[in-house]
């Protein structure tokens, strides 16, 4: 690396004003953002995005599934670019920082390549995928998955909310159903830029965790079937309350996750009863629950011990629980050599670091099983995400940044 | 009672008509019927009542919180009339038995004195209470305990529905805001048919209950206050997990209605998360909870270890639980000359029965406050209720309405 590019650094004034300023789409009373995919919140953040990275000099692409690509060009155009980025949708009470930051510190970086006339190599290639969350379309990361060929675009374009409207339909809905084929669009490298969304960082006073791992995920939808009866009329007994047997279900995630802990974690996050009535025994619910970890032996561990303890507890309560395992994601290891280019970066610049795993799932470990990935961390206030409180310091952020300025630059030459 | 009287019997298969007729209001595929109060559904089975009962050459009016009054005349018109009937309105997955047996029996019990002519010494009042159920607007039997002045019209007026419609909106919306100022119009006494929505009598093969005691009720609504945070990254023991919470809470109901059974019982039904999502641990949700027992002394003993168990759960989960006691009813005892009437009319007509206590809250039990109140069970398959599978047989369902017949004959003279 020369002196000149050692000193080079991002805006960070200019970064910091970009989170802010895109933060107002779908941006909550609490100071959150509310920016569920392909929603039309979602829609302002794109059009802004493209208008963005074409006052950039970027010419912006849009594949089947709504991922955007931005292209920077290079010196020798045969080459594959390099990928950056990262995503622009958020959870029901997200914050300004998760997916965002990633995203605009690439912008950043092409406008700080262009306003010291550097240019690069190889080209490079800004990318907002579509659905990193998966709050209203699952699978989370749908968009990187395709991509990466674990799921056919037809598969996930059938894919439905709640309110049963289709991925197909919400991104013609937001004008966004690109042409280019999902997959196509070949990279050498993808570095993205993430808060930690964890408490390790801070605790440590480190400003840069290095990622070289990502924790693997099961996802489960659930339904238990009881039988609704009359709260005062049905003797104890009697019941076969749905409701009951879900908070043991719910303790037993807890207990599971604790027993293989520290790094597994298990969540159940979501329930609906059906019809529910404050004077009748809850019959009929759905919920969904998940377990992480870093080791593929403590995925299988976690996943036998809770189908058996689900089938125990239908069998004691004599309700019926059906479990439907519909996702499951190995751990991620990344390029080694690309984790180097990470720390050698991080060292270049100064700033304390340290290897950490990612505890949420990103589109990066999507991309890691077709290319080089790796991913930078910086802090977040509490370890808090999902989050409206979630929050990042302007200096991080800046820090985060320049790490990935100079990692891409040693990546494209 | 004259010979005459004691073979006088209704209509068993006109009262069979009816029940399957009104059924049709609201009718769910599974059979049941769901007919919310004050619901379009509650709207056409009023004015399908209004025009019954106006048919049976009785004189309908409404008063100001839409609960219906169709009197047959008497000779003596200077005498209190004699009340009887139920509610139509159901749970939101409700049956086509609990409130319409005793509403259409009722007016069944008015057809067949037209029939044989026979005119009472005391006018008659057949009654449809508004929302008996209590699952669109809390708290439940709220016409006849606003009836009995337990609350004042104006509350009772200004409760609102999960969607914010208030009482008094969904009364002008269908048309039964009505003119007559609530607990105006004085009975001598007040009978109510119903089905047992409990086991004991068909598993005793008794036709008869003979309701001799209501059971006393206690409501709460609460909130669970924890931290929304990220499924994948927030360790287990860092988390402030609202479901997991709830999951205690539930549990402790029911282990403190088995503590203090065999009557008691006790019921979590409903549970709403904010803003869920699959892989965010719940932040916030509210809940509701309700106690039943015959007596006050054990509703009290529920109640204060059902507080401390809460604060408990609360401490040591580093969350905060709102529980609001809002509503308390006490059990009641039913006028013994009139229980006695009951059972006369019962054994007079031959049908084996035996003394209750109602497990479920019912209008008769806010009336027995002001006036002499009693109550007839029939029994329901499996004791099932407020379910779509609530069934009655034809048999005992005339059985009840004859009780009703006879009851009421000795009371009017």
């Amino acid at each position: 690396m020369s002196e000149t590019k050692t000193n080079l650094q991002i805006d960070s004034a200019r970064l910091w004003r970009d989170i802010h300023d895109t933060a107002k789409f779908g941006g909550t009373p609490k100071g959150g953002v509310k920016r569920l995919t392909l929603s039309e919140e979602d829609r302002q953040v794109r059009d802004w995005f493209r208008d963005a990275c074409e006052a950039a000099g970027c010419e912006v692409h849009v594949d089947a599934l709504g991922t955007m690509f931005a292209i920077r060009k290079g010196r020798d155009m045969s080459k594959a670019p390099v990928g950056l980025g990262s995503h622009l949708d958020t959870q029901p009470t997200g914050g300004k920082f998760d997916g965002m930051l990633g995203t605009l510190a690439a912008l950043e970086v092409v406008r700080t390549l262009n306003d010291a006339g550097i240019e690069t190599d190889a080209p490079l290639c800004i990318v907002n995928w579509t659905n990193e969350e998966g709050s209203r379309f699952a699978p989370a990361m749908m968009a990187s998955a395709s991509y990466a060929g674990e799921y056919t675009p037809e598969d996930i374009l059938s894919r439905r909310d709640a309110e049963g409207v289709s991925v197909a339909q919400a991104l013609k809905a937001i004008g966004y159903d690109g042409s280019e084929p999902v997959g196509q669009r070949k990279f050498s490298a993808f570095v993205e830029l993430h808060i930690e969304q964890g408490p390790l960082l801070e605790a440590e006073h480190k400003t840069i965790g290095v990622v070289d791992r990502g924790q693997g995920i099961v996802w489960y939808n659930g339904e238990i079937h009881g039988f609704a009866a009359h709260a005062g009329t049905t003797p104890m007994p009697l019941r076969r309350d749905a409701l009951a047997a879900l908070s043991e279900v719910v303790l037993t995630v807890e207990r599971i996750a604790k027993e293989n802990g520290p790094d597994a974690v298990g969540t159940l996050g979501e329930t609906v009863i059906e019809n529910p009535s404050r004077n009748v025994i809850a019959g009929d619910l759905t919920f969904t629950a998940e377990f992480r970890s870093p080791s593929s032996k403590t995925l299988d561990l976690l996943d036998s011990e809770f189908q058996k303890a689900v089938g125990d507890i239908a069998k004691r309560r004599r309700v019926e629980i059906k479990l439907d395992r519909f996702w499951r994601k190995e751990p991620s290891v990344f390029d080694p050599r690309l984790v180097e280019a990470v720390q050698k970066a991080s060292d270049t610049l100064g700033y304390a670091s340290r290897r950490i795993t990612s505890g949420a799932g990103h589109d990066a470990c999507n991309l890691n099983a077709v290319m080089p990935a790796a991913m930078i961390f910086v802090p977040c206030k509490d370890g808090v995400s999902h989050n409206e409180l979630e929050d990042a310091t302007q200096a991080d952020c800046a820090a985060g940044a320049n790490v990935l300025l100079h990692t891409v630059l040693s990546l494209a030459g």
